[in-house]
């Protein structure tokens, strides 16, 4: 019983920070997505697919990669020249909203369209910490099975889009594509549902055509505030 | 600092039950292994395929089965009449000792040769928390990529044995075996490593030799000491 309350208590301080980032982010209009994924859904390979992508669009972002150990991620990005901050979380299973607020420090939000947080690879633990962003991502493989968002159903619940990636593996593996999206619609009948190939490109496009709009329609409703 | 002073307390009441519970299984000579994974590596099909061998060994165990939410996972073993339990952890992220200590009531310890316990699917908070096992075992999926032992190197610096699973995939994923056989050697040089595809059943006779031997191993210190 003592360790819930000491965990409310976390999630109560990690919301106020969440909320100011949220805040900031509303005055500048930028846009935040929080990518939340299994370890090896292929979360850096979207981002090293989509990133270029984003860039012809004459869309400015910055990813904010957590990982436990290792700047792997951060690497793979930085040699694309994708604008990236590794955040290393030691045993940490989550990114919480102050080492967001952290790693923003130094980026003129101004000047940024678009916020990536590719969060540590857990199913769990991530999708109780709200960071400030206006979408989460719900990401999963076809390589991991169908049942997934009925066992986490959190995430799907928390997630304004999820994507499916590793298409291109559908023939080999046991992944009911139809058992998979009814699950997602049964816990959360508002949610996008897009499938990708990181692998093939297939998909990619539809991410981001629903990027751009949702950055748009953020910066609309800025200046219908400061008019 | 204050929420890693909490965590520490946490983890030391944990280790108090871990430790009961590991006299507890010394004194009838039951051997526990406690396998964790990322979600999708396909710990369940590795059981659903190794009970029945164990069986035919003569193996006498029970499957307690965590999950943040469903029973499938029991269902499924409970199909093949593997005797199961299913611990459901709501959102928490991973089972600790308190848990095991629940289920293991009423299970006859001193008819029962091996314990199996299939942690929640997350690879990082399982691996911080002792449940009085002999063994953990680090268990990955060729799907997941060749870098997760140096993104989630306490698992593996934890464990006795490391499983790496689908290795049917092989050939249509990016997944360097080498890499990560050296990965894993550089964390933890005494790892035993095996390679298995629960689809097309390689490799799982090698870890069925390994836990008969590990069982038999154990019950003999255990005559020793009691003499």
């Amino acid at each position: 019983m003592s360790f819930k309350v000491i965990k409310a208590n976390v999630l109560a301080a990690n919301d106020d920070v969440a909320g100011k980032i949220r805040e900031m982010l509303a005055k500048t209009g930028t846009y935040m997505i929080n990518i939340i994924s299994s370890p090896g859904a292929g979360k850096t390979s979207f981002l090293e697919k989509v990133g270029p992508m984003l860039r012809r669009e004459k869309i400015s972002f910055i990813i904010v990669t957590g990982d436990c150990f290792t700047s792997r991620d951060a690497e793979r990005m930085d040699k694309l020249k994708l604008p990236v901050v590794q955040i290393n979380t030691g045993n940490g299973c989550h990114i919480d909203a102050g080492l967001i607020k952290k790693s923003l420090k130094g980026t003129d939000l101004k000047k940024t369209d678009l916020v990536i947080v590719e969060n540590v690879g857990n199913l769990i633990c991530p999708a109780e910490f709200d960071v400030g962003e206006d979408a989460k991502i719900a990401f999963l493989s076809t390589a991991e099975g169908a049942d997934k968002p009925l066992k986490y159903p959190l995430l799907f619940r928390e997630s304004k889009l999820a994507v499916i990636n590793k298409v291109d593996l559908l023939k080999y593996v046991d992944f009911n594509l139809l058992f998979c999206v009814k699950n997602i619609n049964n816990i959360n009948s508002g949610l996008k549902i897009l499938k990708v190939s990181c692998k093939t490109g297939e998909g990619l496009g539809g991410f981001v055509k629903w990027i751009v709009s949702e950055i748009r329609n953020k910066k609309t409703r800025k200046k219908g505030v400061s008019r």
